[in-house]
């Protein structure tokens, strides 16, 4: 009689990821998928992102930190879609070094915000990859049948509006990076810490998702850049927009960096990272999505509206029209 | 007027993987998310599984073979569940240095196996990675609702039945690896060609799936080894398993293997990646499952039972119980 030993994947799984993933449809994580029985009269809404060590986050990040992000990213897409989270899959690709504790940190921080943000963890895939830890996370969400807030919506007239603060994180990351800057020299140390927070880790709007959803024309989260993705948003709807960068909402801490080198506003309007969500909002709806939003606990900016013609007119802290060299950051 | 470049990302997106994403809930890949609509009465199957290069697969093995191996180990998943395919999403991190050739033969075998298998890819993320190529794909199925087979249900007196035959993808490997060893050494040029073959391209049993749905109380794939995967098996359902090392089916080119090498049986065994399917099924079901089978175009093969107790007990092909050091593999 062969006794057959546990493989590591199948005892690891078994310690981190059971424990988190307890929903009927994770199957204790025992078989080979996971089951979801979607809602009558909705949508599935299918997103997926990748987190790369050295790319998106940095190899000395804490580990409950990084794959919350790696969710976070994820969520923010379903709620930028008018999306409510129903499920995660995790695909995980660790280094043979990886200590046990390293994915100890993971699987909690993982395990708290699939709680926190009602999306269970339904299933995945474990791997030793010789290279740098690789997440790659699909998130499931529902939207009445042809509810879902898309990208190509946007009506000419429609008020740009974006949810909470723009640029914090791109400037967080760009601190880490470069702590001696004009920018960062007088900058309070309550300052720093909300800068490099907020790079660490985004905060999804999932709270949105309904006033998109009864609102929005079209929507995108900013991952990529305020710039950029809202000219994605006016692009697919066959559209230009209008920013003005005096109504761009900064945190205190982007403020004074940007008083004091005033070249970083450029780090703010085109950086990335924000997962903030930017919205295109027919007029006649507007009183109501901040009306919602606020009983969400969201606060709204209108930064702008949606035009005919095509590209991005940005207008600068000075009134004049603001020449922006890159408007959008790619990993490519 | 800011004009807004289209990054890399995108125009790579634009370029590869746009015209292999047709189905309309992918949305021309132009959005955040995907969407699908679940067929009603259905329940959906969810499986995600990673290849990481110099892990799962050589730097040198051609692109589309490599994309097409990524979709077909999911595909595998799907079939054993009993799931029809409805749909996948690609998350594909590759390197600065790859070149547009290696992502254009990589995309074109993506595109055929997701037409051939009318698994529609529905969206996905690209990265750049400083490590190795991972390509994680998540698959989505669909079954009647309440009707996905299990790992679970196997029961006392099952019969263990296979499809296709064992063992020839793990020699594959072995035959890259070590080209000279006593069972290669008189191995024909078709027989080398077979098992490199079955390494590299996986063979999912999607044909399999309402075959199973209509008669097997328990499936898996195989893809960490036959005795460990039975093994498994028979421990979520709470019962042991007995294999005839003797009724395994072999390929022509295993058999020449093992003949002139029996120590190589226990590759064939526990070697793992053949993405064959092992069931569970009644006796009174077995006729039924075998025509359903064959009208699908597929062998099957019983070679052993369930039995009550626990563990796996394998009968050699010399009558005696084998002992076997390693029951399966495991890339922890």
């Amino acid at each position: 009689m062969s006794t057959l030993e546990e493989s590591g994947e199948e005892r690891l799984i078994g310690k981190l990821f059971r424990p988190i993933a307890k929903h009927w449809g994770a199957l204790g994580l025992k078989d080979d998928a996971a089951l979801l029985t979607p809602l009558t009269g909705h949508d599935l809404v299918l997103t997926v992102d990748a987190i790369v060590e050295g790319v998106h986050f940095f190899p000395d990040d804490a580990a409950d930190l990084v794959a919350r992000k790696a969710l976070r990213v994820n969520l923010s897409d379903l709620a930028a879609k008018g999306a409510e989270p129903a499920g995660a899959l995790l695909s995980l690709a660790v280094s043979d070094s990886a200590s046990e504790q390293w994915l100890e940190s993971f699987a909690r921080g993982l395990g708290e915000d699939c709680s926190q943000f009602h999306c269970p963890l339904l299933g995945g895939d474990t791997t030793r990859t010789p290279g740098p830890v690789t997440i790659s996370i699909t998130a499931f969400g529902a939207v009445p049948t042809g509810g879902m807030v898309r990208r190509d919506g946007g009506r000419a007239g429609d008020a740009i509006v974006v949810t909470g603060t723009i640029g914090d994180s791109a400037l967080g990351l760009l601190l880490r990076r470069e702590r001696i800057r004009p920018g960062f020299a007088n900058l309070s140390r309550a300052n720093r810490e909300h800068l490099t927070d907020r790079y660490l880790l985004p905060r999804p709007r999932t709270a949105l998702a309904q006033a998109l959803r009864d609102n929005a024309s079209a929507a995108i989260d900013i991952s990529d850049g305020l710039v950029g993705d809202v000219g994605k948003l006016a692009a697919v709807s066959g559209l230009s927009a209008r920013i003005d960068a005096r109504r761009v909402p900064l945190s205190a801490a982007a403020l004074a960096v940007v008083t004091a080198e005033p070249a970083q506003l450029q780090t703010v309007l085109t950086g990335g990272d924000d997962y903030e969500i930017v919205a295109a909002v027919p007029h006649n709806r507007l009183a109501r999505f901040e009306a919602q939003a606020g009983e969400a606990g969201l606060a709204l900016t209108t930064i702008g509206r949606m035009e005919e013609g095509e590209g991005v007119e940005v207008t600068g802290r000075d009134g004049k029209p603001l020449s922006l060299p890159r408007a959008s950051f790619s990993h490519f």
